[in-house]
């Protein structure tokens, strides 16, 4: 799948990740893509879902990122495979509906409080300057 | 200072990060961006330096990020914000010079290689699909 157009959330999932003691001949990260999928699908949901080969962040199985042009990119980890679809999509719909791509922390989801992994400012556009959004971001 | 245009490579530096029993006032994230761009000054590199207020990896103090258009975009930790600034600048130079932003893994510094705390694929650009970029990676 190509990467989204300007504006539409796009969620990138790992699909190396392995999870520990897992048994299953199928990568847990190739797993919770394919849930994902199914369940935007059924939802409804206008996010694209781009699997990676990789996102480098191997010690925290499965490992996400969301992004959008002029927003600040997010990447979380700690997700399981086969149970993780529902709250990604949920701050996946947060996410969407922050104009700068800052999710309140009040309205944070526990998963994407305690499984940040790193996040980057808006890149190559023209939204607000790094240091500008920053101030106003009282949960980093 | 505004992120770089498209195709420049920018280097976003987080002024926050606290490294781990330092006494200085000034935070250690803040005098790595000041050491990076004296010293990018006084070597005329033309990479774009940027400082943001918390990339949220505080546990890697000090982290930074290459990042370009079209390019895979690298987050790294793990750097002494006293002497690790030329080891950043050495290290975008070959990112600098990596058409997809790819470093060659033989190439690599230790830095690079031991310190990597996530990617992302080209975002928004007409770069090849993560798919088919990942698949070229032999260095995850």
């Amino acid at each position: 799948m190509r990467p989204a157009e300007p504006m539409t959330t796009t969620i990138y999932v790992c699909t190396t990740c392995r999870a520990p003691d897992d048994p299953s001949p199928e990568r847990a990260g190739q797993r919770l893509y394919a849930h994902l999928t199914q369940t935007a699908e059924s939802q409804g949901s206008d996010v694209q879902i781009v699997g990676v080969e990789c996102l480098s962040v191997c010690k925290r199985p499965c490992t996400i990122a969301f992004s959008a042009a002029g927003k600040w990119t997010y990447i979380y980890g700690d997700f399981p495979a086969d149970t993780g679809a529902e709250t990604i999509l949920a701050g996946a719909a947060l996410y969407e509906a922050a104009a700068d791509g800052l999710i309140p922390w009040k309205s944070r989801p526990d998963a994407l409080k305690k499984g940040v992994v790193a996040r980057l400012p808006p890149l190559f556009g023209s939204a607000p300057s790094p240091e500008s959004v920053a101030e106003k971001d009282v949960a980093l």
